[in-house]
Formats: C-alpha cells, sequence, structure tokens
C-alpha cells in the first residue's frame, strides 16, 4: 500500500439516544456560550432543537442561535455566523443538520478566529487555519459524512465558486438515525446516493493495484445499495436508517482513502453545476456520474471490470473484460433510474448550454482518476446529460 | 445497527520512512525525557533502534532504556518499567516492538502515574486509570493489532493468569512493513493469523442480523487469508506485508466491533493456555478455534454458513446451510494446515491434562458468542485439540 497519514477522526456517538448521551458527557468539558447552528427550522418540527435547549438550559450554557444555513451554504452566510460568534464570545458550536449545516459551522468557526478574510486566506495566500472554535455536529440528514472531516464546500456567489475549503473538524459527532426519518425520501435517496459516489470517486481513484481500502469500498457500496433499496420499500425502518447513517460517515472519514489518491472528478463537475444552478447535489451527481465513466472506462478496465463484478455482481457469462466493464457503468445507470433520481439535466430543469459551457470551463481543475478531462469533454459530457 | 461510542483511534503514519516523518512532527510536541522500551534487542539489530536514537539526539531528548520485554509480557516486568519511568521523570515512551511491547508499555503508562498497584485497581477496585504518560508505538511486528487501542494483555505469573487490563492509547501510530521483513516467518504467519483471529472472534460476536461492520469485516478476512498465502510465497513482497500490517490495525481498531457484542471466546481460552504453559498466542489460536467452532456452529447456522460462503468462497452445491456452515470450519482447519500452523497441542508439546484442566476452569469467562461454553466443554474442546 501507498504510505498515508491518518489522521485523528471524531469521537462518535451513534444509535438512538445517543444525543442525550452525548451533551451529557461533552458538555462538562466546554465552556458557557454554544452556538446553535441550523437550518429552515424543520429540527424545530421534529423535536430535536427543543431535546438540545433542554438539555444545554440544564448544564447552564447560554444559546446563541445561529439559523437559516441553507443548502449549498454561502460565503456569505459564513461570515454572517462568524461575526455572530464573535459578538457573543463563542466558546462551542452545535451544528445540527445535514452537510450544508455541518460545512457551514466548520469555516464559521475558523473565520471567527481570524481577522484575516478565510476566503483569500485559503485561495490567494494558500495558507490554512491552525485554529478555530471547537464543534461538535449533531446529524440530522445523512449522505455527505460531512461530520468526520475538516473539508467543506462553500458557495461563493459573487465569484460563482462552489469549492472546498478547510475548516475545522468535530470534536465530536452525534448520529441519532431517528432524526432523518422526517428528510423527505427525494432528500434521503440524494443524500444515499452522495455516499455511494463518495465511494466511487475513491474507488477509481489512483493506485497501482486494488488495495484493501478498495476491498472495504466494495462492502460500503453494496451495503449503501442494498439499504436504498430497502428504505425505499421501508420507509420507517431504523436498522436500515441507521445502516445508511453509518455508511455515509465511513465513506468520508478518511478510511477508505488511505493509499489511494483521489480527485473526486464527478464531485467537482457537480459543485460547479450547483454553482451555476443551485441543483441537487445527490441529483446532479447521478445524472454526472454514469456519463463520466462511461468516457473513462477504457483507460481503467480491470478496476471497472472489477466494480461491476464486486459491487454489482453482474452475471458475466460471454463477456470480456471491456464488455463486463461497461455493463458495470450501465448497472449503475439502470439502478439511478430504480430508485427515482434523474439520468437527465433536463429532469431537472438544467438545459441552458451557456450555462453548462460556463461549468465545463470552471470544473476542469481535477486531475482525473483515469485522465484528466478537459474543458471541452466536460461541455461533451454535460451535453449528454441534457 | 446497536448503538455504539466510536472512540478517538490514534494518528497513524504508515509507510517506508514514516517514522522519520512521524518523529520529526510529533517529537516537537513532547518532553526532554523519552523511554525506549523495546523486547530482546532485535530493533538493535535491524537499525531501529539506531534510527531512533539519531532522531531522539537530534531533537534534544533524553534517552532512557527499557528493554528486555518478552513475548507475553508479565506483570513484573511492568513494574520494572513504572519505577524506571518514575525514577527519570519519563515525558514520553516510545514502546518499539509487536504486541507484547506495545501491551507493556500501555499498562506501565498508568502504573507509572499511580502509587496503587494497577492490577488490584483494575481487577478488584474495578476502577480503571485515567491518566498515563503519553507514548506511542512504532510497530515493527504485526498482528496484534495492539497499537489501536488502550486494551493490553498481561500476565500475572503469580496468579496464573494472562488476562486483558486497561491502559494508555498511542498519541500516534508508526507502521512502517519494512521493518517486519526481518521477523521470523513463523512469527510473520502466527501474528496474520491472530489478526485472522481478531477478525473471527468479533464477527461472531453477538448481533440481530449481519450489520455493515461484517461485511467490511468479510473483506479483511479475505484479505488477511489472501495476504497470507501471498507472504509466503513472495516473503519480501512489500505490498503484501504492508496490507497484513494495515489488516491487523483495522482488525484492532474498533471498527469491525461497532454495533456489535463481542466477548472473544477463543481468545479467552488461548490466554489461560499461554498462562500455563507459555505458548506462542497465534499458534494456541489456530488449534483453538476450529474445535471450539465445531462446539458451537450449530447454534448460529446462518453466520457460519455466511462465513463459508463470503469469506472462504466454498463451492454450495447441493449443500443445506448446516452443511455449508461445517465445510467453512472444515475450510478454515484445511487453510491453517496449509499455511504451517499446528492443529494440534501436542504439535507445541503441550500434552498434560491437567494442565488443560487448569486452563479449563479458568478460561470459561466469556459469554459467549453463541452460548457460554462450561469449564466442562472447554475441558472437552482441549481434550480434542490434544
Amino acid at each position: 500500500m501507498k504510505s498515508f497519514i491518518f489522521e485523528k477522526i471524531p469521537k462518535v456517538y451513534f444509535g438512538e439516544g445517543s444525543l442525550k448521551q452525548a451533551l451529557s458527557t461533552e458538555l462538562k468539558k466546554i465552556g458557557s456560550n454554544v452556538m446553535v447552528a441550523y437550518g429552515g427550522g424543520s429540527i424545530k418540527k421534529n423535536g430535536v432543537y427543543d431535546e438540545i435547549v433542554k438539555i444545554l438550559k440544564e448544564n447552564d450554557k447560554n444559546i446563541i442561535e445561529f439559523n437559516g444555513i441553507m443548502s449549498n451554504p454561502t460565503y456569505k452566510k459564513v461570515q454572517e455566523g462568524a461575526n455572530i460568534a464573535k459578538e457573543n464570545n463563542v466558546d462551542f458550536i452545535l451544528a445540527v443538520g445535514g452537510g450544508s449545516v455541518v460545512d457551514c459551522c466548520k469555516i464559521v468557526s475558523v473565520q471567527a478566529k481570524t481577522e484575516e478574510d478565510i476566503w483569500k486566506l485559503e485561495f490567494e495566500k494558500r495558507e490554512f487555519p491552525k485554529s478555530g472554535i471547537p464543534m461538535a455536529a449533531i446529524v440530522t440528514a445523512s449522505g455527505t459524512g460531512a461530520e468526520m472531516n475538516s473539508g467543506a464546500v462553500i458557495t461563493n456567489e459573487e465569484l460563482n465558486m462552489k469549492t472546498g475549503m478547510l475548516g475545522s473538524l468535530a470534536e465530536f459527532v452525534v448520529l441519532d438515525s431517528t432524526y432523518t426519518l422526517t428528510v423527505p425520501m427525494k432528500q434521503v435517496i440524494s443524500g444515499a446516493f452522495d455516499t455511494l459516489s463518495h465511494c466511487m470517486e475513491t474507488y477509481f481513484g489512483i493506485s497501482e493495484e486494488t488495495n484493501v481500502s478498495d476491498e472495504i469500498n466494495e462492502a460500503i457500496m453494496r451495503n449503501v445499495i442494498k439499504n436504498i433499496r430497502e428504505v425505499i420499500k421501508n420507509p420507517e425502518d431504523k436498522y436500515v436508517r441507521s445502516e445508511l447513517m453509518w455508511d455515509s460517515s465511513i465513506a468520508e472519514n478518511g478510511l477508505l482513502k488511505l493509499g489511494k489518491i483521489t480527485d473526486f472528478q464527478c464531485h467537482q463537475i457537480e459543485h460547479q453545476l450547483g454553482a451555476y444552478t443551485n441543483c441537487n447535489h445527490g441529483q446532479g451527481l447521478a445524472i454526472i456520474h454514469p456519463i463520466v465513466y462511461k468516457h473513462i472506462y477504457k483507460e481503467n478496465i480491470n478496476k471497472f471490470a472489477r466494480y461491476a463484478k464486486e459491487v454489482w455482481k453482474i452475471d458475466t457469462t460471454g463477456l470480456n473484460d471491456e464488455e463486463i466493464a461497461l455493463k458495470g457503468i450501465e448497472t449503475l445507470a439502470e439502478f439511478i433510474k430504480e430508485i427515482g433520481l434523474p439520468s437527465k439535466l433536463s429532469e431537472i430543469n438544467i438545459t441552458d448550454k451557456e450555462i453548462l459551457r460556463k461549468v465545463a470551463d470552471t470544473s476542469n481543475i481535477s486531475k482525473g482518476c483515469c485522465r484528466q478531462l478537459t474543458s471541452n469533454e466536460i461541455y461533451e459530457i454535460l451535453l449528454e446529460c441534457l
């Protein structure tokens, strides 16, 4: 295996009732002023907000609110949060929500600790934050795995860029899948597909051969696929929900990437599609993945053939490796249709070729798992996605 | 999935050259007095000791030696190390070796921070240490995964007990498989079988159904089996060595146990066998596993059948689940012979039935993955092992 450093990962409290267990243990270690950060208010409807406020009050914490964090969180929103944190001497941030809330808070955390503009710091000076307000993530919608790492996807509206930044790592994470029961099924599926996408983007990264990280990855992919089908059949099944939640975290805690070089080519394209259209992340990925793979599979036929056999268990009778590889990609495309995700950009009302040209021109920054895609080829891919 | 808490795990530096990378980063964070702890001196022959001393001196550290740590480290040795640590105001412990050295240091670390006898504290007062001298593990022989957790197996010679204690968790871990190239092949295979044993003991633990941890576990087991065969064919293959090293760490970093209740029934028996005979750990396990499984598989036929199919990929044509389950255990037994591990206690010169009676009477403390074994059944098992 290639060399790697596996950084520390957050302590995880997993399962029903883990919020109370986590907070009663962890709140003792933190200061008085606790920012409760969330999105559009669904946590007020499903009772999570009340539960958190109750425990915080019992522990004599002052609550500072930061709400209205949107999907595809903006850099402007980060600044708003950082200002609130500074003005209120926030000691600890509780990010309560899905990947957007968690990502936003990771950057709020570090922006609140510096007078410099964090965007300029990271993208112009190429300096990365060394300290931030400590934080935790209470996950109420899973898929992104954002709670397990310090990367954050932020949209800079002025620059029309949706891209990765480096922020704080959560001190601890609460994963209670019962909170996901009120998430709309469309978002559940889209989130779970995001998990599958993380697995695939890692799996098709560079390594001389299939290493044990890839073999673990295949197990996760099979589990995600099985449980997406299950959750559609039995939306209330807590066991299925909990496995999807843990799959999401493992896929992004770094484990699958060990000994691999990955670059998240499909994510790069989707991020720019999101920057220009604000489309749903998982839906965008579902449209992009099969078409990108049809463009690149010939350069790594062995790996795509292995993927077809190990992940999709396709019948290989009479097929050569190239045919097997292609059948794997076709099976992925059929699965996307089966679970109700879109296969075409037109299905999510994206038809403007000028926008697609801009997306293509701004998303060719990945080195490529098989080869780097040119702007023109990304544009071709996006046209095929229409 | 069942609820769990996934505690923090050490930062891992993995790969060739990772020792220098790790120490140059981490030594800056620690005090002046560094204990270098090791076993019989193999690290002086293979150059690791010189490399460590050189880097420590470059970083102006005082070196305190603690050597001669034996396989099946004794409680007396722990006391010796703790006294050296106290007398020399040791700030940091570098455990350099395999599982025995690492386990010994975990308990030295906590014993050096208390005036109470740590054995009495843990086994009589049932109190567990809250602080220890910070430590790191530089692994030169893999298999136990000891570097990834705070559990330690210590032999109390006075009490004829070899059992698990709780000590310190390493701050960081160095895994450079090139250091394992000088380990005798017998120990390489025995260590790798210990890894496989950890996987199996976890896999056959209690859960209502096969969860994603089990599916990851199957991937690790297949990888260990493949790489044991490979390392016998190509002992110098660094890729194979590195995968075995990482498998060993993953098997004991807690990941596979999430959402499971495990009790390490075969380990409990082997520990007492080791306490009475000082036999090699991996060899003892190899003898015990198939016989224990033949005693218990009927109580969990589904899981044993799944194990046969997913891990050993056996041909199931015409077989019912019970036959498949049994064939899986037989395949394990054949594999043990194939890789040159013993199948009978007599092969490792253990024939004394009185000793086996004592082993049986002191190792029935596990609740059992399928059911608790009585002393009499453990004795029966041990007689079958002869």
